[in-house]
């Protein structure tokens, strides 16, 4: 097993977004090339950003969110699937990865022509006393996932607490009160969704009250305490407060899984992730890198940035498939930041920088804010959409947008996306030559409203 | 009345959607300026485009169709409104225009310092004998939406005959399905939804015929024969095929209305339409025109088009008033001829160029067509959608998009307008960084699908 074949070996370290998408694309393209693909979890292939769905019962069984099972990767696509096997050491001079079998203890290795890191992220772990009690939960992992919802099926919590009131975090706040618990939330910083403006948390936060979800800003955690061996409240501000729970969620972020590149000498980037060129391969000669564990180009901002998202780890996974084919084909130029969520009836999305990040990167950053409604007045069913335009008052370019509504703001977003790929000014964005229909706009679409209330607030 | 005042006037010809659009923003960036529009019909500023869904009384009073009544022009706006006021001739040297007051009979004149035509479309009149029969309906006008309702409301119309499968037909089709009505819809030529590709017309046709809405196509209207005074059934195909109707609705086009220009002088493009250079002035001082009487530039093809518009006749509006102000401040670049309609449960979309209208321009144009889900695999409730991508084969440029399904399309289509506007290869559109979260779009959203396949094609 440890030696070379007399075909090219490509190996991947990870088997879901980026790791996947690497390893389908080198077969598609080449499928003389042997793969091997290291995933240390007992799943593969599957949508990490289901899990709220999934838990909520929205989605009923968790294999609906596997696109590949190993049997289907190596019968459909001739890719060896090493489930339970942990890559615990890269010896690049070697070309050769040690393995752990977490299943039956056995070291192994293997060798490779390239290699291809996508150990992806991990949730952080606040080190808060009592963050090991067993009703508290990180959800990373379809393993995680499925945890949380056994655990929720045999013990029916009445109350849950979310730690963190990012999009994970609010994901779960409206997972946990579908499901009849009564929900809190808190959030160490004063704001909910990192660094979206006040105007947008404000609709956000007027949705979460509507569904009785209890926010709480501001707020430092002291402890989980225990009763009976779960935990039964948390402690915060010093003892100042108490919450009652019967289920925590922690969900304060997730920082790249790069102590493996790390130790096998591969750079680490500013952001702490790891450093890429445009082909995706690190510092070291046949060492590609994709996906969470990554950093990226920000195409706004031209700095590096650390934003794992499931699009830009497939889209990363199949440049470096296509690369290891044929090395320098393909460029990952970056990324806008674009995100969406649903936060019970709200659709939030975003793209770019927002007012705050723009200001940090020294941009002359300015905002307006409207709020217009999703279809003609006179057609029945619509509803308000605000939006947030960043701008550059000395280019007047578009820097970022953030919106907020009940429907329409999903793909709406995608316009601000795909304005900041080409560097629009706010009056190219109101010149755009939008769709219009009474059940689906009004004739000015919010997103015109939006740009010209942005040509006016820079031109006076 | 005749006289000129002390202060500038700005005259208005129709109290739509341009006429009302400039009317309102030369009020708004200068008061002092007089401002008179004449409107021949008994409604201003109603939205056209919302006429199917109030004759299907999805919108239940046709007040809910109108953004301001002459009442409201004048007292929030300071702008007089002349209704039921026909522009009959002007007079360019004597900046004068002559007026009908149809109600009095009355002949009028009115000086102006600028003059503003937004005479608008009229529905094109089949020379078809019988076409004047009192159940044989165009629909344009608010006023003609009302009759129509009205007509259904007194005579209970069993069966409906729409001539015309272009947006309005089908969307009258519906109207008339919805309202318990047998509908066939008669289309002269061999495709329904005007130049798009057979692969989306399939979708819709296949949406029609599970609506219970038949179509025919390749058929030539002989006559529309009368029944004790109403057209009862109409021949086709010199008598070999007839049609029994109650009720039918004529829906074949509308042509430019341009014959007040012309008999002032003003030029005519080679579209048929009044010609304006992009600050919207027609080739005489101090006249400007806007809306359905006018050609714009198509961005895509660089070629004048006809493309009647609200979206373009509101911004072309506003774009006339501030240059009525401010001479030259402002410009309209053109349209990439973008629209979206609903046919029964579809959303349908496009724009840019068919392939056929990239021919016919000489673009080396060819199509791929992917079908993709809105959602990501696992959501409930997700919906194919079918993407055509007309690209050029030479510089691998997106000349245009057509898209169709059930949810999802509406403002997807304009990610592509915008695309369009900034002139992207395929292969940049596949790099775009767009929205994901499982409600709303699967990790590779449908675009970049059909962009991914673009590319493959382009270098295959």
């Amino acid at each position: 097993m440890n030696s070379k074949t007399q075909n090219r070996r490509f190996v991947v370290i990870g088997g879901v977004a980026a790791g996947m998408s690497a390893a389908s694309a080198v077969k598609r393209d080449d499928p003389s090339i042997e793969v091997i693909v290291l995933e240390k979890g007992e799943f593969i292939s599957y949508s990490a950003c289901s899990l709220p769905y999934f838990i909520s019962d929205v989605i009923k069984d968790y294999r609906q969110l596997i696109a590949l099972t190993p049997e289907q990767a190596r019968q459909e696509r001739q890719i060896a699937v090493w489930l339970k096997h942990e890559a615990m050491a890269i010896y690049p001079e070697k070309h050769l990865v040690a393995v752990l079998d977490r299943e039956t203890g056995a070291e192994k290795t293997v060798t490779y022509d390239d290699l291809m890191i996508a150990s992806g992220g991990t949730p952080i772990n606040p080190p808060i006393p009592g963050i090991d009690l067993p009703n508290v939960f990180q959800i990373r992992t379809l393993s995680d996932g499925i945890t949380i919802k056994q655990y929720i099926a045999t013990h029916a919590p009445k109350k849950a607490v979310i730690i963190g009131g990012g999009y994970i975090g609010l994901e779960m706040a409206e997972t946990c009160t579908v499901l009849g618990m009564e929900v809190t939330v808190l959030e160490k910083l004063g704001n909910i969704m990192g660094t979206m403006g006040n105007e947008m948390t404000a609709v956000i936060e007027a949705e979460l009250k509507h569904q009785g979800i209890r926010v709480v800003k501001d707020i430092d955690i002291d402890s989980f305490e225990a009763i009976e061996g779960q935990c039964g409240y948390i402690l915060a501000d010093k003892g100042k407060q108490h919450f009652e729970t019967d289920l925590v969620i922690v969900a304060v972020g997730v920082r790249p899984e790069v102590a493996l590149a790390k130790g096998a000498g591969i750079a680490i980037g500013e952001t702490g992730a790891i450093a890429v060129d445009a082909t995706l391969r690190t510092n070291l000669d046949h060492i590609y890198a994709s996906g969470d564990c990554t950093e990226v180009t920000h195409l706004v901002s031209g700095k590096k940035a650390y934003i794992p998202l499931g699009t830009t780890a497939n889209k990363q996974g199949r440049i470096v498939g296509r690369n290891v084919v044929n090395p320098g084909c393909c460029q990952f130029k970056g990324v806008v930041g674009t995100a969406v969520t649903k936060i019970c009836d709200l659709e939030v999305a975003r793209t770019g920088l927002s007012l705050m990040e723009a200001k940090r990167f020294g941009f002359p950053a300015t905002t307006v804010t409207i709020t217009a409604k999703s279809r003609a007045s006179s057609y029945p069913g619509g509803s308000p959409i605000t939006i947030t335009l960043i701008l550059d008052q000395t280019n007047q370019e578009l820097l970022g947008a953030e919106m907020a509504g009940k429907e329409g703001v999903a793909k709406r977003i995608d316009i601000f996306a795909t304005a900041l790929y080409n560097q629009m000014t706010v009056q190219e964005l109101a010149e755009l030559d939008l769709s219009y229909a009474p059940p689906f706009a009004p004739v000015w679409d919010p997103v015109l409203v939006a740009a010209n209330v942005g040509v006016k607030k820079l031109s006076s």
